[in-house]
């Protein structure tokens, strides 16, 4: 067992800290959030921090670095309230991670890594094609985390779509029936190989397994 | 492919809502929250919602339900402003789901359910001693959710311990390796089976495979 103490942690490499801190707190979720600005540029990027804030109303969160840089997906956000999120699928994880790379303004991602854009139900921002679990949602708040600059992020889902296939009778969708990835850390990707449900947890009573 | 929209997702059974909405958001962290009232009532939880917040500081964050009921982890954490996060891992999953279950305040979760409870380096909140990857952390703040009560709370990461078998020579954590497991839903836990790393991404050359 390697122990780091926060002395440690504030005197490693800087790759180096930014690799283990983003890997100790566990699995991400993997989503391409697609968004349009006003003037039309389309913008896709990789984001591991969604998180789910609440089901009634559906609510999302997630975080932009400081934007102390020019962040195109923020500022399509803020322009039109309006942004897709995409799971990330085995079939396209390379193309997804290639998002990330610090493409100029006037480039679309889609058009760099080769995903495509697919408009749904009247929603301004694109859509990933390829995803097939994906939704619309509209831009409600931040919060700023004065601790470093970030940006915590709420959104509201609108339109939903999921394969019927993997979504159980009880409304749950089987991600990795799905082939979606899960992230670790700044780069790497796990897929998952099996699941295990568990029936609602009870004081005193064995935990049970879902048929 | 199946659509709900968003007046559709209002009025679903709150049940399948909760399923899918949580599904949907994609995989999550899991992590057993320990922590220690000021008069000694030891307490151990899951939490599906913790995320990397920064690296440097580094913080993490996660969100409670409302606090409309009483929350004990809470409670504790704002007496004392400490608490442990350990990652579950596949040999306690069903140890780890059963935290959930109501108990009383007065019993500790690690009696019930069958976890060990850990105290490292004069931290006052208690470790799980089955997890092999895990951290101190402090209180820093919280951020109230208005749209639905929740609160999102903002913690320092203090010692943090990991398997130095698991750890990269670049500090990242093969999670997948340590048997740690990933959420689905509010009760579905998956298990990685293969890992990919990608090296940085940069404009206009292939996503490269990190050996």
């Amino acid at each position: 067992m390697k122990k780091f103490n926060n002395t440690i942690l504030e005197t490693l490499p800087s790759r180096y800290r930014a690799n283990l801190i983003n890997s100790c707190t566990g699995y991400k979720s993997l989503n391409l959030i697609g968004t349009k600005s006003s003037n039309g540029q389309e913008n896709v990027a990789i984001f591991n921090s969604i998180i789910h804030l609440g089901s009634n109303p559906a609510l999302i969160g997630f975080t932009f670095r400081p934007l102390t840089v020019q962040r195109d997906t923020y500022r399509h956000i803020k322009e039109t309230q309006c942004f897709t999120v995409n799971q990330v699928q085995h079939s396209f994880i390379s193309k997804a991670h290639q998002t990330a790379a610090k493409y100029p303004t006037e480039i679309s991602e889609f058009a760099a890594t080769g995903l495509d854009t697919e408009y749904l139900d009247g929603h301004k921002a694109p859509f990933v094609k390829e995803s097939t679990i994906k939704y619309s949602a509209t831009y409600i708040r931040e919060h700023f985390i004065a601790e470093n600059g970030c940006v915590f992020i709420i959104g509201a889902i609108q339109n939903l779509y999921a394969p019927e296939a993997h979504i159980a009778p009880d409304g749950w969708i089987n991600l990795t029936q799905a082939h979606a990835v899960a992230g670790i850390g700044i780069d790497g990707y796990a897929f998952g190989a099996k699941t295990t449900r568990f029936e609602y947890a009870t004081p005193y009573k064995e935990p049970k397994i879902k048929p």
